[in-house]
C-alpha cells in the first residue's frame, strides 16, 4: 500500500511515494518560478505523481492517498489552502484541482509543521509520545502538537501559531505585525540579521571573516559556526538566541507539561551544541524544575513528505 | 448523592456539600491561624464535614467523596500535597490524612485553579466547550485548561503552570525567580505595586485620594476603580495591565485555538471594563484574526468548592 506525499515550499516541491512502513521508495524535487499559478503548481505535482508511479512501475490507482503540506493555514474542511504566503495562495481549493487530474485517489491537506511532527511521532524523535511538541526553526518558526498520542488540530480546526506566541512583549517586530512573538527571535532570519549587525557595526571577527566582509554572504550557519568555533562575538549572539529559544520551550513546557520537546529545520542542524545548553536552560526556567526532554528532530527534510503522504484525516 | 468540597486558602478553608446537579446545599467558610500544621488543618476540615452533615440531616456515609483544592502541586498520585506555598505544606499525605476520619469516603486531591475550571466546564462559563481554558487573576496566576471536553491534567500529570509562560522577557522578577512571567504582569499584586509606586513617585490623582495617600491602603480595586472614573494615571497602570493580559491570552489562543478563555479570580471582577479592551486587544494581536472568546467566568467564589467536589479522578 502506498501513499503520495507532497511537501511544497515557496520555489520548490519535494514529493515522494512512502509505503506503509514509512520508507520514501521514490521521490522527486523540483524547483518553479516564484509566483507561479496555483494550476501551474499543482500541474507539476499531478506530473511527478505519474512520474514516479511509472519509476516503481506501479499503476497511479496504487496509490490510498494524496497529501499535501504547505506553510501556512488550510481551512476547518481541508479542502482549501486559506493562506500560504511563500506561495501567494489565498483560498485555493487544492483538493478540488488535484482530483482533476486523480478523481479516484483521496487527497488531503496539511499545514508542513503538523505534517512533520505527524511524521516525527511516527517514525521520528517523538515516536510513542502521549503529549509533545515539534518547533521548526527555519526562515520562520512552525509548530506542531501531539496531545493523547494524536495530533492536535487546534481546538477550533485551525491548527496552531505557535510561532506566533508573545515571548518579549515589546520585542521585534514579527512578520504578523506584532512584537516579540518566537518568530521573531528564535529563526534564522533573526541569526542573519544580528550577523549583518556585526559585519556594519563591528567589522571584526569570524561572522565578518566567513562572510568575507559582505552583508549578503551572511548564512545562520556561519553564525553558529562562528560561535561554534569561540568567536565571542558570535557567542553573545548564540546565547541571546539559546535565551529566547528556551523562552519559548518554557512557555510550551508549562503549559502543556510534554513529555518531550523535538527541535527542527535548518537551524537544529547546529545539534547538541544548541539542543544541550537550552535543555539546561528550560530546566532552570520550567515551574517545573524537572526534564522535559528537548532533543533533535530525526527525519530532517523528509519529515514534511513522510507526514503529507500520512495524513489521512483521522490522525 | 452529596459530595464534599473544599477550598484551602492560606489562613482560611472554604467547605460545601455540593447535591449533584452543582448546587451547594451547606457551607461554611472558616479561618486558621497562618502556618497551622497540616493535622490541624485536616482536623478542621473533617468537622466541617461532620458539621454540614448535621445541618443537613445526613449521615456522613451518604457523601460519596471528598475533593479538596488547594494552590500547589499535586503528586502524579494525586494523594499527597507537593507543595502549597501559601500553606507552608511541603509533601503532606492529604489523602491518608482525611482517611484516618473517613476510612469509607474516598478522597480527591486537585489544584484549585484545576477545580475551578471543572466546575466553570460543568456549571459555567465553559459550559459545553470541548477546548478551553480559564485563567484566575488574583494574587498570582492559575490555570485550568479544557481540552477534549475533559480537564487537561499535563502530559505526564503534573498539571499546568501557566501563570510561569514567558510573555516578557527580561521582565520583572516572579516569585517562581525568572523575569516577565505571565504571574509577574497579570496579578492584582502588579496593580498594587504599581499603585504603590504612585502614591510614592507621584502623590496624586484618584489613587492617592482613595487609599489616603498611605501606600499600604492600595488595592487592585482602587487602581481599577480610579481607572474606571478615567484618573490618567490609573489609566496609564490599567492600560499597561491590559497589554500583558493580551499578550498572555494571545500566547494560549494561537497555541490550542481555544473556543473560549475564561478569566476568574479578584481581578476579573472590573468585568466589561477590562474584558472587552482585552478581547479586542487578543483580536488584534493573535496570528488568527478571528473571535476566540473571552469572557468572565460565572461562578466566582464558589468555584473552587464545586470543582473539588466533582473530583473523582476521571474528570
Amino acid at each position: 500500500m502506498y501513499q503520495v506525499g507532497f511537501d511544497v515550499g515557496g520555489t520548490n516541491l519535494k514529493a515522494g511515494i512512502v509505503s506503509h512502513d514509512m520508507e520514501i521508495i521514490a521521490h522527486r524535487n523540483v524547483t518553479f518560478p516564484k509566483g507561479d499559478t496555483f494550476e501551474n503548481i499543482t500541474g507539476l505535482m499531478a506530473e511527478q505523481v505519474i512520474d514516479m508511479a511509472k519509476e516503481i512501475m506501479l499503476p497511479v490507482s496504487d496509490f490510498k492517498s494524496i497529501g499535501v503540506a504547505t506553510a501556512g493555514s488550510i481551512d476547518t474542511n481541508r479542502t482549501t489552502i486559506l493562506h500560504a504566503h511563500n506561495l501567494g495562495f489565498h483560498n485555493v481549493p487544492m483538493v478540488e484541482e488535484m482530483h482533476k487530474y486523480f478523481p479516484q485517489i483521496p487527497v488531503f491537506l496539511a499545514n508542513d509543521a503538523d505534517a512533520a511532527a505527524l511524521a516525527e511521532l511516527h517514525a521520528g524523535a517523538l515516536r510513542g509520545k502521549k503529549t509533545a511538541v515539534l518547533l521548526t526553526l527555519g526562515t520562520g518558526v512552525g509548530g506542531g502538537i501531539i496531545l493523547g498520542g494524536k495530533l492536535f488540530k487546534g481546538g477550533q480546526g485551525h491548527g496552531n501559531e505557535i510561532g506566533h506566541m508573545i515571548i518579549k512583549q515589546g520585542g521585534p517586530i514579527c512578520t504578523c505585525g506584532n512584537k516579540g512573538c518566537i518568530e521573531s527571535l528564535c529563526t534564522a532570519t533573526w541569526l542573519i540579521q544580528q550577523g549583518r549587525r556585526v559585519i556594519v557595526d563591528n567589522p571584526i571577527g569570524l561572522i565578518y571573516e566567513k562572510a568575507d566582509g559582505n552583508m549578503n554572504n551572511v548564512t545562520a550557519k556561519i553564525v553558529i559556526d562562528s560561535a561554534k568555533e569561540g568567536d565571542p562575538i558570535a557567542l553573545d549572539i548564540f546565547n541571546t538566541f539559546m535565551d529566547s529559544l528556551s523562552s519559548a520551550i518554557t512557555s510550551i513546557v508549562v503549559l502543556l507539561d510534554p513529555e518531550t520537546v523535538a527541535l527542527g529545520g535548518g537551524v537544529s542542524l547546529a545539534g547538541e551544541f544548541l539542543i544541550k545548553p537550552v535543555r539546561e536552560l528550560v530546566k532552570q526556567k520550567s515551574f517545573f524544575k524537572m526534564d522535559h526532554e528537548v532533543v533533535a528532530a530525526q527525519l530532517g527534510n523528509t519529515a514534511g513528505i513522510i507526514g503529507a503522504a500520512m495524513f489521512a484525516g483521522n490522525e
